[in-house]
């Protein structure tokens, strides 16, 4: 306190103490930039993500794209083919809300036989939340008059990869967004700057980045993603396919691998509940195993498809102990159990996993991860 | 499309071609570290400010504090004076919550006799709005056994100003958080890393940055800051002194200074309003400086003392027109004409300025700042 401190400065940066609070990135050496990178959960408090945080998953990188130069086509079975530039969808009306993405092949370690043993963030974190502002599609698609018995959504985006996914007419008509804006400021390169389409609780490859073309379709694209990947065979011998809606989850993100308790007494259990499917109602944790349940309390603002904070204190007995926690979303929508989800989808599954999680406190306080 | 793009990142950043939207500083050249940054408010969108784009008003520069060594001493009028290190903090139960802080001598250039032109965020932006995490203060109240006789509380920041605040007991145990977050990240250098007292709703001085003190006692400190500064003589002749609360207010982003109108037509009139006292009610706006007044929609979610975005659509003829939005939050408290608060307050003020603000927009769509 004898000195003075720094300069102001423009643009603000964490703290170079915190260099450890990093996306965790897991590329594919293969293919240029593709991969993912997770948030880290397990460091972060409240509902909001940091931009600089969200998780990414790119095919081919990042495209550094001039916002001046980018544009929007939105054709196909309309009236009329309409081109928009960054500055002409300002105009519109805009809508913000704070919404989680999460990926549909996020937590999918949880298939694994073992419990496969890294931090919270970095087996659950493909899921972030952010406050989106744009504007809402269905005001595109009625300016270009798009044909009412065309009941699918071609989008694109402008990365080397030019991802592809197909959306339902219903649902782009009912809550997308032309997102603009991430956390108040104009979106992030990594995460679709300038332009993104934002599909509220579906799943996160839905949400195109970089977004360019919007084609009014009859039927669904079926591009490479939803058909060489998002489909799934079932034991049942049906194959899952638009499995859009991301299912209620939740995630114990204190304590959790890596973190320690220090000896036995009250602790305070936090963690992340979500679903597509509209509001978490309740979330439920269990300190042994799952043999008795007691309600968390869930911190307010509680929305619809973002984010909820949840909370519990916890008396320590000094045993070991294992905590599951449990979300119930307002739908009635319960989480599974890992046994129950996997009777259901099988052993070889990989997109939507959203089993109950477990993590084993030990008699030192160190926490792993188990199935139970 | 025809290169892939940029690596992943740990820790993303704005695109290049935002430069341009930073904070603006204001420093004090003759006193190291004094002065304040500005949130360019008439960039951004929602109600959340980038952590990177929230204000700053420093004393004396910002200091790097480790937060390993970093300590806060509860002391004075308790049965117990008590240490905290920040993990010891961090054991104790949180709550996280939308919060904004504004300085109280934002927007004071209102005070001066002709109206400064320059941009919304310039004029008005000592005010931000972010997701704070922390220890909610009457914990450690009751732990460290506060004499209930002790009506006031002093808060010392760890800068090398030793800024100190003097905050009302009942205020400190109502809804005061001890925040160790901002944004779900840890808080930022500027903002107060590691620890920051957040006074939900009242002046910006009381959120002590860097907390290092907070002192139990039977009267206020009389600290510099509340005696040569925060005290304002009045007209009537009475002083106005401890005047903490941060009064219901409003401010039109988009269109602002520094923006265009591109002819006549539709357009989307987008702002924020804000209240000390708890949620805003409504937002009234009128295009004729005030002649006429209609309702403008509140963007969900509307929560107690939050930035809340309004927004507005307005069928604009290409004739000269003067815009104004007036808030009223759930007291009832009305944002004041300019004149109003001028009558009651003398023309020689310098804090809590929230008179309603005037934006003229001429023929060629041009927008500058205005008395009416």
């Amino acid at each position: 306190m004898k000195t003075p401190g720094q300069p102001f400065s423009n643009y603000g940066q964490p703290s170079a103490q915190q260099r450890g609070v990093v996306r965790w990135i897991s590329a594919n050496h293969d293919v240029p930039g593709n991969g993912v990178s997770w948030t880290p959960l397990h460091e972060l408090e409240g509902i909001v993500t940091p931009s600089g945080l969200h998780f990414e998953r790119h095919h081919n990188g990042v495209p550094q794209i001039p916002i001046d130069q980018h544009r929007l086509l939105v054709h196909g079975e309309v009236k009329r083919a309409l081109t928009f530039s960054m500055a002409d969808l300002a105009r519109y009306p805009l809508r913000s809300q704070i919404l989680f993405i999460e990926c549909g092949g996020n937590s999918n370690a949880g298939w694994h036989r073992l419990p496969q043993q890294t931090r919270a963030g970095y087996l659950h974190g493909l899921a972030s939340c952010s406050e989106w502002a744009g504007v809402p599609l269905a005001l595109l698609l009625d300016e270009a008059g798009a044909d009412p018995a065309a009941s699918w959504l071609l989008a694109e985006g402008a990365d080397a990869a030019a991802v592809q996914i197909s959306l339902p007419m219903a649902k782009a008509r009912k809550d997308c967004l032309l997102a603009l804006y991430q956390n108040g400021e104009r979106i992030r390169p990594e995460n679709g700057y300038p332009l993104r389409l934002i599909v509220p609780g579906w799943e996160g490859v839905l949400n195109i980045k970089w977004l360019r073309r919007l084609e009014v379709a009859r039927e669904p694209v079926m591009a490479r993603n939803e058909t060489a990947r998002y489909t799934e065979l079932q034991p049942s011998g049906k194959a899952r396919m638009f499995t859009f809606v991301m299912q209620a989850k939740s995630l114990i993100t204190w304590p959790s691998p890596g973190h320690r308790l220090d000896g036995r007494g009250v602790y305070e259990i936090r963690g992340l509940a979500w679903s597509g499917l509209g509001r978490i109602r309740s979330v439920d944790l269990s300190t042994d195993g799952g043999a008795h349940w007691g309600p968390a309390q869930l911190q307010e603002p509680v929305l619809p498809m973002a984010f909820t904070r949840f909370r519990a204190l916890w008396d320590w007995s000094g045993a070991p102990a294992v905590l599951k926690s449990r979300a119930t979303d307002e739908t009635g929508a319960v989480q599974p159990e890992r046994a129950a989800l996997i009777a259901e989808r099988g052993r070889h599954g990989y997109f939507h996993y959203n089993a109950i999680v477990c993590w084993q406190v030990d008699e030192d306080g160190e926490v792993s991860h188990v199935y139970r």
